[in-house]
């Protein structure tokens, strides 16, 4: 059986195109990102065509075989590696990395699925254009998982999520039917949002295998600052300020608590983090202009200087170089290495109403150092969206793989009943996958959950495509 | 049957809130905006809370009746109103007005669907706020229906469609249920976008009781200017020009035919239509800016002298006061107006990629000419969405309402075949209703569309909710 579907495979994409164990080493689509899980596959297909993926589609339906596609494999929720069945087919979208087309005038761009999300930065920019995506995995992460996952990153504040960025699809339905929904249209009132329900179904409605992307002029200047802020609730009126200021020019708002930026400073001191000392959170603002860096500066200045008077700051730089301004950022993205080399610890991605943040915080910081003692968070992310990268480590000299094991339970269930006093999700920007699947159990609306079991049986009715994820 | 389905709906919401043409007129909820259809309904219920609506459903469900969902009935394809054969209920939300919250650090409102949309504006701007949605029926539109149309208007090249101002909605399910989905968050990647679903569907998934809305910090100032443009490619690079310059400052961008504004010139005298005699096209631009009139001032006269240098602009005016910027918008505003007195037309809602609208133009003119000697065309719209509202008018001194009898079903054959040569939408902001629902079996593609069926089958199996439209 399972012979007879890969040599139907080869015929589809051409046996070079058809990795099984025999012969290649399959562990970079068996395993996931963060190495939490190590499926078993039959076998990795590697279609180069839309007209290929909808084969691979209709040949794997035809055997009964369900498919797990899969981009750059850089997800954190374990949504796109096979399971340990030895049954199922990675569809890898790699091949498929061209882009079609890029519309000045209407400022869109086509590109296949496995586009490389930094090529089509790059691409855009080769037109004088900007693709604003950008997220840490953007050298290895494919724009068709972006789109799949909805993913967040650094731009979303001005720009919005992967969805706000796509006006439309090309998709392989479950059937092996092909949707060309490839409009440049900024309207189309025609319908229901088809598009939306494939943007953030992790491959469990259908394939993505090219999208219509929005493009921007990009700004004049961008400027970066640090400011060190004397309580998460200035962070917060911050950003008030800074919105009704610079508007649209806000382009990036991100706290570092003072944990997090400790773990930089110890394990990579040659980054210099600036102010972290004197303050319990750190912000990172960005401000892109579209008239030029003097005018930039101005406003920005003119920003700190006014946040300072009302005590909402109580210092800040202002990066006076490009590389000085990369600077910040790196310090601000090393953050993850930086606690990896604490060790492991329990990670969350969630997200809150802004304006609720500091008491959720207040609040739940305190109960884990009640429940915990000597218990520390690493406490940073994208303030501007809600999203705080909630992540709980153990009390220093305390093995860390110890306290995941014994712990990891236990902080979940505290951290998720917070956030859902405090109206918030358990899963802001890295989605659902095998992860996260038991959880949405509890915590989504079961309205909601049924409305999904009743779309996913309408449009995948076999389970074929990516089963277990998102909803069970 | 019907009569014991009246008196548990009146058990439901009180007597007083189930109407009846024994005791009432019932035909501002039986008729459409334009009057095109004039249905019969069994009654029109009124409820005054969620739970309400929920009971409602629940009932109708029970006696197999089917609902109709509206809002403030002002939808232009026939979306709101009951055929005619007396057994469907008209569930009207107008009740359900309430502002539910305001939270200034979120930047977010929730309020019920029967709000109307110039309510809820001016709700947001009470708090010092701005809710950008908005257009010409706004006195009378409500949020609920702006929602279930995906409602676009002036604002939507900076802010969006309705889609993209709304974080959360609460929806009762053909089965009465209620999804409470009242999120204010930016980032939830906890499943399948079932917001996005519910918006746009017209009332034919479920009835949008309440929504969580994005507020923005209103611009600082707001300036208008009005340019002639010696072509529509002209207009088209100048709205590259100014998106460049501008950004996200560039709020409206509105482009006018010579002849819509001569009718507008013709029909209303007083209102002084500047500079449409010397150019085929004219464009009105709106500039919204965080920082104050003298900075908005200067960056759009720098804008109009470099687009004049560049030949796109022949001559421009920017508006000296609010009376004036006002005025000019009025006249944009006025273009339906004034062609209703010159007499019926063939109306269409479509959208084009920007880059493609000069073309499609130059093309269905012409064909339209060569077809219909001496027709004229009321061509105006938003065109920094794509979106022309391109109308077809009798030739000088024929009866209208002829012309649109023996002329409408070939024309809008010319004008959607053409649109689908050049990738474009039949129905852009408007919807389909029921007036669009046959041309979407036509022009939409067939996967979407038994897509779209699947869904509509899972969510409301037995076709009770506004059935026989958007899908049949």
């Amino acid at each position: 059986m399972s012979g007879a579907l890969l040599a139907t495979l080869r015929e589809v994409v051409g046996a070079a195109h058809v990795l099984t164990r025999d012969t290649h080493d399959l562990s970079a689509y068996e395993r996931d990102w963060r190495q939490r899980a190590h499926g078993h596959a039959l076998g990795v297909v590697r279609p180069g065509s839309t007209a290929e993926v909808a084969a691979v589609v209709r040949a794997c339906a035809a055997h009964g075989a369900s498919l797990v596609p899969q981009g750059g494999n850089t997800g954190l929720v374990v949504g796109s590696v096979p399971d340990g069945s030895g049954t199922q087919v990675v569809l890898s979208l790699q091949r498929m990395n061209a882009v079609r087309a890029i519309d000045r005038a209407n400022l869109t761009m086509t590109v296949e699925a496995g586009c490389v999300l930094q090529s089509v930065q790059q691409a855009a920019e080769a037109e004088g254009l900007l693709f604003p995506l950008s997220l840490a995995a953007e050298g290895s992460c494919t724009i068709g998982g972006n789109l799949a996952t909805n993913a967040g990153g650094t731009q979303v504040l001005r720009y919005g999520n992967a969805r706000e960025l796509c006006l439309g699809l090309e998709v392989v339905t479950p059937e092996g039917e092909v949707w060309h929904g490839l409009t440049g249209l900024r309207k189309d009132n025609t319908g229901y949002d088809l598009r939306d329900l494939f943007v953030g179904s992790e491959g469990t409605l259908g394939v993505i295998t090219a999208a219509t992307l929005k493009l921007f002029p990009p700004p004049a200047a961008r400027l970066t600052a640090w400011a060190a802020v004397p309580t998460l609730q200035s962070a917060v009126d911050l950003l008030g300020l800074a919105q009704q200021r610079l508007a649209a020019g806000l382009t990036g708002f991100e706290v570092m608590g003072q944990f997090a930026l400790s773990l930089v400073d110890r394990h990579m001191p040659p980054l210099r983090v600036p102010l972290w000392r004197q303050s319990p959170y750190c912000v990172l603002l960005e401000n892109s202009d579209s008239e030029g860096e003097d005018h930039a500066r101005t406003q920005f200045e003119g920003l700190l200087e006014a946040a300072i008077e009302r005590g909402l700051v109580s210092d800040a730089v202002v990066a006076e170089s490009i590389a000085q301004a990369r600077g910040l950022w790196h310090i601000r993205e090393s953050i993850p290495l930086a606690q990896a080399q604490e060790g492991l610890n329990i990670k969350h991605d969630i997200s809150l109403p802004v304006s609720r943040i500091p008491a959720f915080c207040d609040e739940t910081d305190a109960r884990l150092a009640r429940e915990i003692p000597g218990v520390r968070l690493v406490n940073f992310g994208h303030l501007g969206d809600g999203n705080l990268h909630y992540n709980v480590q153990a009390p220093a000299g305390e093995d860390a793989k110890k306290f995941l094991q014994t712990q990891e339970t236990r902080v979940n269930q505290l951290v998720f009943d917070a956030v859902a006093r405090y109206d918030g999700s358990i899963s802001a920007e890295h989605g659902v996958g095998s992860l996260k699947v038991e959880h949405l159990a509890h915590f989504k609306d079961p309205v909601a959950l049924a409305l999904m079991r009743r779309i996913k049986q309408a449009i995948d009715p076999h389970n074929r495509l990516n089963p277990g994820r998102v909803i069970q």
